[in-house]
């Protein structure tokens, strides 16, 4: 699949960090965007493909060596989910589109008459003028022009032989193909469901803890061999996978190293530094904003990220790929997301009700060399594989691409525009950002998106890396427009569920100082010095973990203040605001909070 | 649809109840258990059928003046729910078996060469010998067996001439038939899923109420426009609804007044009599338990209901349906159930998170009548109901199956079996009743219901009015296995929120007791006389509403009484509960409201 179509940027096998994962289909199809047809200029596409490649190596060895991976600081969340939500729309575009063309491969008769169908057929019958190569090509198999009996030629035969198909059940190209449309349609969208349905088992109510969380982890497993058998039981012959049987190269006229001059002009070996800058530029992004999206705070990894050395094997591999004329490898977004999913590990809840917590990810490298393992011995596998219809793998793609949709944050805020004030969800950015606003930054994320999307369908889909670049700058710009605050809450790479509990904790801080200011209200207080007032300022900040604040303990504190303001001698103060220093040491102790905070998002822009 | 299948109970279009409503498709397919193949034994059957029917008739009038529809006080939730059930699984099961039967109708090759379509065809050929019932046919169609060139005739002559399929296209009876089959199955299920999606956007986020209200009432129909558009489109000849464009008898040979006797001999007059005897059963049976369902207190209806009037109507058109050799009409449970649903009334939620409180039913004629005036309109509207494909009734056939399944106890229960303890819901009978007991209720209805089911289908179908009545005793039955509290919960007629809440409230008052005697043992009492003691035993009562309990108003209850005991003189009580009485007292009070509410129960059992 991927050395077939022009320039495939396809996905990463090697690369070091522990979970980017891939598989081809996605990359291969989406992101080949340099795809110019060579043969009109006289080139030959493999030896200018190999020198692009070793350019773009050496390219990507130099940003290894420049720290160019430092820059993905500038890598935020609008660009991340621009990025991912393109892979995403492709996943679900080339899905369906798929699907669709099968009406090429299977015609269909949309208007049959039923009464007449006994008239119905598509014959073989002779061309017009039978051509020199037709005469060719009959002779090589066996017959002359006057001897082949055309009626008697099965399908392929007389596309061979460049006949024409006559009678009322004839298509555009050959006979109606009867059923297998509909049938491709019937396993593309049960496939989509059940994977969907079985993924969803895990929060059900019914059987064990145990049989529901290995339905759920096997969804697509189970639906693809439950699809399979449905579709040998009913033996429609819709379209089957087709697996190579042998690894060898895909052309029998080259070896397995090419040159990278050829039979091109010499000045090729240079000019192809024009081309692999716009390949560095991609293969830059994809693999750092793969890289980035994995290595999310959220995802808690222990064993630290790997960008400069993910890089370095990148670009090695690419220079090996290049010359034996192999699929080039970065690490592909959506496969990764659900590789570290299904990697995440949750605390056991015994307490009913309780919400399983998330502890981390098992960070190893068994899975992710197994997987590829696997799919080298997919080659072995081809008797079973070739059970498998195209139509059940579109489904699983459209799944994939539907399932990684829901975690970005960016669909969230789409889905707002179509939503009344009052049905909004507790989104963290609502509280703070006025809404026109969220509506504004998604808008112009939106805009980005078709962009890029326009790009990488139209003629100028060469310029489409320079695009995905331009994405950090449309977010620089965005600083104008926004308020820092603003974009901390729009852009920040804290997740939400995260983010909203801080808040809430600061809220209830908040509100625990002024209850205590009120508590001091029907207090009598001695100032013996400003010590003793500090002290419930800094016992709210250790326990501002709203399950510590306690209201009988902040009760027994003011009783012992009680107690101490009853055994004193000196004059009650009994002002409406007793500790005007108290309360603004902690106004500024939830500002010094929020100034941390911004700095923070400074340092981590 | 009615007259045409044997002894034919369909729905009742007048009962004079203003919410009974039907539909024919239900009725007639479902409750014809007296299919009797007459013909065999040298009767007619439409004088047959017309003297069942005034037979039945009578017997109505019979039950009618004998006060028999009190004993519907039988018929508990029990009866009530295999019955529904029994309804919900015939739609759903008949649904599911219409579009299996469309496979005799549109036979497709499964195993087609896709290579050798070319040499597909499927033509007519004259039949090994000609007989002179052919002859005949073909000299009236203006052939003769010499003239007529066989592999020149379509389907339908070929088949009307007796003529033999030959070719690799053909299936048993004729040519196979390409893509409708496949095309029909898409229809139906995403009629299916489609009403199913557009039924739940009432609790959707997104547009304002009124527009997501709009959607979810009109579900179907839009459904139904939907597909249909689709279905033209698209263009497959799937097969359409066929509706009568005139008004009249189904055979030529009779007029609008049929006789009781006709060509049968005398004897069949008074023999009808014991057919009558299960048709009345079966009648009185469909029709009070779909009138009990909607009768129901949780209807909140204010009209009263018309048990004995209903039935008299009923009688009354069953003797005019059977004169006129009509269809007879019972009301129909499930879309009884349905139009209640559609009337509900709710308060509209003003505070958000409200949940919208139901409020009854808008309990007219109008739009019953509305209904059956439409359905008699249909006849004129043959040329717009031509384009409805059958699949997609049959789609609405299995949703309505479906949803009305969800309102049914007895489904949870069954539920229950494949849930672990931690998982279920908090199901008002699950505080009350071990589990086992509430398996073995459900082991018990679903035996019932596989019975009627098993009936329904075999030979026997005639004894199905007699398992229906059946079931009435088997309830009986459980008196002695069950206590009659604990039929109480399981098989009581108050809907479940309802008696939880009631629940709630008087756990609430219980613990409220409890607090209260714990507060007294921090409390110094005076005995004065043992009024005092009482009053806060009326004020709970009085108080139950949680809401109206608040621990600052017991707080300062608890506060006089201090008061009261700091100015007396006499002894201080300290016992740990000091106030046997009160307790005493607030046990029997619960056990009275537990008393009264068997005595409840058993009046309206």
């Amino acid at each position: 699949m991927g050395v077939s179509s022009h320039v495939t940027v396809a996905c990463s096998i090697f690369t070091p960090a522990p979970l980017t994962v891939s598989l081809s289909p996605s990359c291969s199809s989406s992101l080949s965007p340099l795809g110019l047809s060579l043969s009109d200029y006289g080139l030959a596409y493999l030896p200018l493909r190999t020198s692009i490649g070793l350019w773009t190596a050496f390219m990507c060895l130099v940003l290894v060596a420049t720290d160019a991976s430092s820059l993905v600081c500038y890598i935020t969340r609008f660009t991340e989910e621009a990025f991912a939500a393109l892979i995403c729309i492709i996943f679900i575009y080339e899905a369906l589109e798929k699907l669709v063309h099968l009406r090429d491969t299977f015609p269909i008769n949309m208007h049959n008459d039923l009464d007449n169908l006994t008239f119905y057929r598509c014959q073989c019958s002779a061309p017009s003028n039978i051509t020199s190569e037709i005469t060719q090509r009959l002779n090589e198999s066996g017959f002359t022009p006057d001897s082949v009996n055309w009626s008697e030629l099965n399908k392929p035969m007389c596309s061979w032989f460049q006949g024409v198909f006559v009678g009322p059940a004839c298509g555009l190209e050959g006979p109606y193909i009867p059923d297998v449309l509909f049938w491709s349609a019937i396993l593309f969208f049960t496939t989509f469901f059940l994977s969907s349905f079985l993924k969803q088992f895990k929060t059900k109510r019914y059987f064990p803890t145990k049989v529901r969380s290995t339905i759920s982890d096997f969804a697509v497993f189970l639906t693809i061999m439950i699809m399979v058998l449905v579709d040998y039981l009913v033996g429609i012959p819709s379209p089957k996978l087709n697996v190579p049987d042998r690894f060898e190269p895909t052309s029998k006229h080259r070896g397995w190293l090419m040159s990278p001059l050829g039979t091109n002009p010499t000045w090729t070996l240079l000019a192809a530094a024009i081309p692999a800058l716009l390949c560095t530029i991609l293969i830059f992004m994809d693999q750092q904003i793969t890289a980035v999206i994995i290595n999310r705070k959220e995802h808690k990894l222990k064993k630290g990220c790997g960008y400069h050395l993910d890089l370095l094997v990148v670009a090695v591999m690419l220079g090996v790929c290049s010359v034996m004329g192999l699929p080039w490898f970065v690490a592909a977004t959506v496969l990764s997301i659900t590789h570290v999913n299904s990697l995440k590990l949750e605390s056991e809840c015994s307490a009913p009700g309780e919400q399983p917590k998330f502890l981390g990810i098992r960070e190893q490298r068994v899975t992710g060399l197994m997987i590829f393992v696997l799919m080298g011995l997919s080659v072995f596998m081809t008797s079973v594989l070739k059970f498998i219809p195209m139509p059940v793998l579109y489904g699983v793609f459209l799944y994939m691409g539907v399932s990684s949709l829901k975690g970005i944050q960016f669909f969230d805020r789409i889905k707002l525009f179509g939503m009344p004030a009052k049905h909004q969800p507790d989104l963290i950015y609502l509280r703070y950002v006025p809404l026109w606003k969220v509506h504004i930054f998604t808008i112009v994320q939106l805009t980005c998106l078709v962009l890029l999307w326009v790009i990488k369908a139209s003629t100028a889909a060469v310029i489409f890396p320079m695009m995905v670049l331009a994405l950090v700058f449309v977010r620089k710009l965005l600083d104008f427009c926004f308020t820092k605050r603003e974009l901390s809450w729009l852009d920040d790479l804290m997740p939400e569920s995260k983010k909203k509990k801080e808040d809430d904790k600061k809220k209830k801080a908040k509100e625990e100082a002024q209850r205590m200011l009120e508590a001091d209200q029907d207090m009598d207080l001695r100032y013996e010095d400003g010590n003793l007032l500090s002290i419930p300022v800094k016992a709210l900040k250790v326990s501002a973990d709203p399950s510590v604040v306690n209201i009988s303990d902040e009760m027994a504190k003011t009783a012992v203040w009680k107690a101490v303001a009853m055994n004193s001698d000196s004059a009650k103060v009994h002002k409406p605001c007793t500790s005007e220093e108290k309360a603004a040491s902690i106004q500024i102790n939830i500002e010094d909070e929020q100034g941390d905070k911004l700095v923070h998002n400074e340092t981590s822009l």
